[in-house]
Formats: C-alpha cells, sequence, structure tokens
C-alpha cells in the first residue's frame, strides 16, 4: 500500500508470496487454540475437528470440480507436485511404461523430480516452448510414444506468467491414454482451474499463492490412481500421507481458496487493467522486451527484460524506493544461474540476467502503478549509466539483442 | 478446563496434540499478514522474513544443544522420522552397510519407513522390549554387525510413555561407528532433550505436541552427514527440502519450544504430580494394571489396560462425561488391531483392546484428575457388567490374565 511512511511499501511479489486473507486468517484462528483436537482422536474434541476436516475437503473439491476422495493435503506445492509425478512414474514402471513428456520452463519441483526419476532409468522429453513461453498439444501429441507413462505441463508459468492450453493437452492425453499432470500453483484463485475441464489425473496447488496460509496444499489424484507416498506412517489421507493433519492450515486454505474463486472474475478484470497499464508504462522503456505471452498470461503477471543491467541491483534500488518485486522465481534466488524458463524463451544470457517481474494482487493499487512506472524507468537508466555492458552497446562495440 | 458448562470438557489426550499457547499463537500472528514476504525474496519484505527464520532456527538449534545449520524445518514428526532414515539408510548403503536396528514400539513413522527399506533389500532387527517397555543399551550393543548402519530408538514412547536410556543408546552406537536417530516426537518440551548428551546423529520432534502449531517439524541431522530429499524442488533448508518455508508455524514452533523449555522443571513437576495422583486413583480398579515404566515414563503419560472391556465404547463414554482421552496413538485409532505397542509388552490381544492413554498438560488442574478418578471406575465398571467376556470371567469360564 501506498502509506505515509517516508518509503512507502508497494508489494509486488504475489508470485513468490501473499499476504494473508482476513476471510483466511479469520478461518484460521479458532482451530489454533479452541477447536485444537486431532481429527483422528475419537472424543468429541477430535470428531469436531474430523467434520471441518471434511468441509473443507468438500469445499475444495466443489472448487476444484472433483470429489473430496480425489483431494489429499500435503503440505504445499513442492510436495504435491513430487507426489503426483512419483506416483504416476510407479504406475507406469509397473506397465514397462518409463518414459515422461514435460517442459523446459516447469518448476523445479517438477524438473528435479524428473530427474531423480532419470536416475532410475526414465528418460524424459523436455519440451521446448515458443518465444512466447507457449507449449501446444499438437507438440505434445508428436511426442507420446508408446512408453509414455506421464505428461507434467504447468497450468501457468511461475515466472513469465504464460498460461498452457492445458484443456487441450488434457484432451490429447485422454485420447492416448497417457497420465497428465499439472502444477497450477500460479493458477489456482488468479485464473479458472477445473480438473475436469483439464481432464487432470494429478494436479498441484498451494495455499500461499493465493492469500491462505503457508505450508498447505493440495493434490488431486483421480479416483483409481494408487498414490506413492513420500512421507510414511499414519493413517492420514486414506494412508496417503502420514502426519497429522494441519487443521488450522486446511481451513485457511479452504476460506482463501473460496474467496479467491468467488471472485475471480472482479479480481481478474481489476489485475488485468492494471498489469495492462503497467506493460504499457515500461515498454517505453529502450531496449526492453515483454516476456512471456501477451495475452495469454496470469492476469497478475508482468515480466519484462532490460538490456545492459542486472537484475539483482534493479531488485534492491527498487526496494530503496519501497517496490518489493523479483527477478523471476523466488525458489531459485541465491543462485548465479539465468532463469532456465528466459533461456528457454530464447533470452541470450546477458539480457536474462536484466529481468524483472512484478505480480500483482487485487490488494494493488493505480496509484502504485503509476508509481512503479515512475520508478522503474529511473532505476533502469541510473544502473545502465553505472554499466560497462551498456556503454559497450552506447559505444557500438556490442550489439544490441533487444 | 472445568466450567460451567453441563458437560465439562477435560481434555486429556495431549499426546495426540495439543492447544497452541498464547504465546506461540502470538509469535505467529503478525506473519501471516504483516511480515508475510517470502524469505527467499530479495528485497526489505522478504530479507525481514529471512531475518526471522535465522533467528527461530538459532532459538531451536540453542534449545536442542547444536548448530542452526544443523536444524531443517520439516512438515512435521512423521516428514522428518522418514528424511532422518532414508538418509542413514543412503550413507549405509554406499558403504555397503544395510542393516538397520529399531524398536518393536517404535511409532509407524518409523516401522512404516523400516518396512520400505526392507523392500529395498535392508534387513532390520526389531529389538524386542521389556515388560515395562524398556530396550536396554546392552541390548543395542549385541544387536549391532558389522552391516548395521542405523540404530533407531525413540525417546519415548507415545502410547505407554516410557523414556529409554538414549544417552546409554547414544554412547554405543558412537562407541561402534554406527548412527543413530531418535524420535523425539513425544518428549522434546516434556523431558530434558540434548542431541549433545542423547549423542544423537539425528533427531525428530514435532511442534504441535508441545503447544506449537501444527504442520511444523524439525529434523536435526549432525553437521557432515548427507540428507536424502523427500521433496525436491527449491533450494530451501539448504537444498535440502524444498518448498517456501512456513514461516509464521515456524515462529510459532520457536515460541512454543523455548516456553516449553524454560518452564520445563516446573512443568514437569506439576504434570508428575497430577500423573501419580491419576495412577494412584485407577490402580484401586481391580483387574486393572499401568502400562509402561512405573518410573521411567514420560510425566505426562497414564496409561492403562482394564480387563474385559473394549476401548472404544471406553472412550465413547468418558467422552459422554466431558473427558478426552485416548486408546493409544491417535495415529492408528480406526484400525482394529490391538496396539503393536501392548503386544511387544507382553499384554494378550483381548487385554490390549481394553487400553486408556490419559495424557495430561501443564493445563490440567488436580480438580480435573479427582473427576477422572471418579469417572473412570463408573465407566469402566458399568462396560463390565454389559461384557460378555467379564461375565466368563467372574464366573470362572475364564481366567483372568491381570
Amino acid at each position: 500500500m501506498l502509506n505515509n511512511q517516508e518509503t512507502p511499501v508497494i508489494y509486488v511479489d504475489n508470485s513468490a508470496t501473499t499476504r494473508m486473507s482476513q476471510t483466511a486468517v479469520a478461518a484460521m484462528l479458532p482451530y489454533m487454540d479452541k477447536l485444537y483436537g486431532n481429527p483422528s482422536s475419537l472424543h468429541s474434541v477430535g470428531q469436531q475437528a474430523a467434520e471441518c476436516l471434511a468441509e473443507a475437503r468438500a469445499t475444495i473439491a466443489g472448487l476444484l470440480d472433483c470429489t473430496p476422495a480425489e483431494i489429499y493435503f500435503t503440505s504445499g506445492g513442492s510436495e504435491s507436485d513430487n507426489q503426483a509425478i512419483l506416483s504416476a512414474a510407479a504406475i507406469g514402471e509397473r506397465k514397462g511404461k518409463k518414459h515422461i513428456i514435460s517442459t523446459a520452463i516447469e518448476h523445479h519441483a517438477v524438473l528435479h523430480t524428473l530427474k531423480k526419476l532419470q536416475k532410475r532409468g526414465f528418460e524424459v522429453t523436455l519440451l521446448d516452448v515458443s518465444a512466447e513461453g507457449m507449449v501446444t498439444a499438437g507438440q505434445v501429441a508428436d511426442a507420446i510414444r508408446p512408453d509414455t507413462c506421464l505428461v507434467s505441463v504447468m497450468f501457468a508459468n511461475n515466472e513469465i506468467g504464460t498460461v498452457q492450453p492445458i484443456a487441450e493437452i488434457g484432451a490429447v492425453c485422454k485420447e492416448k491414454g497417457v497420465l497428465f499432470h499439472t502444477d497450477a500453483v500460479q493458477a489456482v484463485g488468479h485464473v479458472p482451474v477445473s480438473v475436469k475441464a483439464a481432464q487432470a489425473d494429478f494436479l498441484a496447488l498451494s495455499a500461499h499463492k493465493f492469500h491462505g496460509p503457508k505450508g498447505i496444499g493440495v493434490l488431486y489424484a483421480r479416483k483409481g490412481l494408487p498414490l506413492v507416498n513420500l512421507i510414511e506412517g499414519g493413517a492420514q489421507e486414506r494412508g496417503k500421507r502420514a502426519g497429522t493433519e494441519n487443521i488450522p492450515a486446511i481451513m485457511g486454505m479452504a476460506a482463501a481458496m473460496k474467496e479467491a474463486c468467488e471472485n475471480l472474475e472482479a479480481n481478474m478484470a481489476k489485475m488485468q487493467a492494471l498489469r495492462d497499464r503497467l506493460i504499457e508504462g515500461l515498454s517505453v522503456i529502450p531496449h526492453s522486451t515483454l516476456n512471456g505471452h501477451p495475452e495469454k498470461r496470469l492476469p497478475n503477471n508482468v515480466h519484462f527484460c532490460f538490456e545492459g543491467i542486472e537484475g539483482e541491483s534493479l531488485l534492491l534500488l527498487l526496494d530503496d524506493k519501497g517496490i518489493c518485486a523479483s527477478s523471476g522465481s523466488a525458489c531459485t534466488s541465491g543462485s548465479l544461474d539465468p532463469s532456465h524458463v528466459l533461456l528457454a524463451i530464447g533470452r541470450p544470457h546477458e539480457v536474462a540476467h536484466g529481468s524483472l517481474r512484478l505480480s500483482l494482487s487485487e490488494e494493488n493499487t493505480p496509484e502504485e502503478i503509476e508509481y512503479i512506472i515512475k520508478a522503474v524507468p529511473e532505476v533502469v537508466n541510473y544502473l545502465r549509466q553505472i554499466s560497462p555492458i551498456w556503454h559497450d552497446l552506447q559505444e557500438g562495440k556490442k550489439d544490441h539483442v533487444i
């Protein structure tokens, strides 16, 4: 929010994590110190918790368009992605099918799990994406082989915001009899998501991406699909995910998801308007480029590359101006390697380093957007003035790439 | 608490889960909707979260007697147990050591992980326990073979409360060069726990057992020990546990653990007095027996078997009287099999079915204990009157076992 402090705090890193909504906090609180029972306990305090758990499961199932028995509560998106992929791989392995198709721009929760499977003898095809970060159902169809057991394509990209043609990809998988998983961590609560429409066999989501609590997520697994346990122990989650159920977080997640889905259209319209104004305002910066698809993108995602600068310095100077943004994925910050997503859409290394992701929420205001539109060019200009690369570009010692 | 409602609610199922303390709730709240940053984000909101994460890690490390770099945040005790055992197994496997020693009375988070390893060719020795549920360092020493890679012995049993001679077992493991893991989920915050004193290489704990939040736990792993990832993805927890850090829960856990450890002696003394009065009061019930060690037991654990009755009916009738108790582990409720712990200490099937666990917290009062001492014999008597087995025992058609 823009407030009366000297430095305003404008939070535009909502793809990293979000502020919990008041609805979600209020839904969570009673279960911390009042209705604190263990749903596995037979007594009334436990059974009250069990009833709330069942209600939350039904709420989330309704919002995802599936049955409560297809919902498994996990500790978050990464765990859900891991369990979905390892489960599909185990199903494939039993049939002698050890080929998996995914894309070059997946989250590391998917890519690293696939690497683990490669060590176990699985073959992985990572589909290339277009310059806008798109993969097509045709590409998926062409890549499917008789030994393909799984297609895993993210619903929307966490860095550049491109939304994939998930229903078409799901239809191809269904037709060819191949399991389909979608990492919908950035999509749920931001664009319409239905496992039926997606024809998905598995889907992963994470509550803290839509103003719910951290440390809680969902794995949707179509009825009848056997899951591989990541965590062994008690019989929670129908024996597929051990550990006392995190009732407060589950209640907070259900409330946040309901709120996000009920206000989806209004929020999408609001964020899309802010997003488009931001894209328009930043596009005037010379030698800049918007990353991701111009239309098929998350309503809250703005992602640019600016030639001649370092993304990290850009972030730190924007932070000085009260703007909390990101260069890409929070999960890979600290790494000096350029983003695998930007490389996959064809950005050269030196351009990929100068990236900026602004991920909005419905809490952002037009005033904040105008402040950002003023601040970013100032900081980019300043950094270019002190950049040896930029000087080389200006003096013609190097050619502009964008 | 005993209150003015018609039915008092007396919660004595604290080994299943606890009410969050006000301190823990207060420590958690600011991180839900104010300091909600992702610690991997470079901006100030993220870095503030990163600093709090570091502080919480240092607090917990101090309380466990280790360094912050040895603390890994997980989603709870089960995940920590799984990761500890699988990591030790991987270390062993690389050296050609595929023998693991544990006990017959471990939690299923341990036992089921060991089963998984057996399928991968590991050999598992489950040590018998005494009638009081004790295992000795001598037994461990005798069972260690040249190919033993891990000893996993729980600090305190979740059903019968027996506290093992962990320091002695740790010393034996150290001397023989075998890794030592202890599932301390029921011990931390209830009895003194130090990884140095225990000479443990791995230790698992869970926050919701000591008035902290659900869905958060710790895996302690001694410096230099390589961990196997259960959850792949981002580089959180030094690359060993992917997923956005659950800062609110971590802050709540650190506060609860600090509170529990700072008040440990006073709480132990208080609970021990309540426990001993409860044991004394229930011991007068004929054909009953206390399970677990008479002295070396958790200060909050009371566990009895009553001949001739079903534990489930006992729980339901006690619940009618406002007493929330358990027959044993909440994690295995719903199972019709008698407790593996009770069978391991030599209780016959029919006696094992008539079990009652009363697990106290420092919130319980002497008045509540007296209420329980009055209520339990009434319910046991009533159930015996309608029990065909009890009638057979009374008429001499069967012999009393206890």
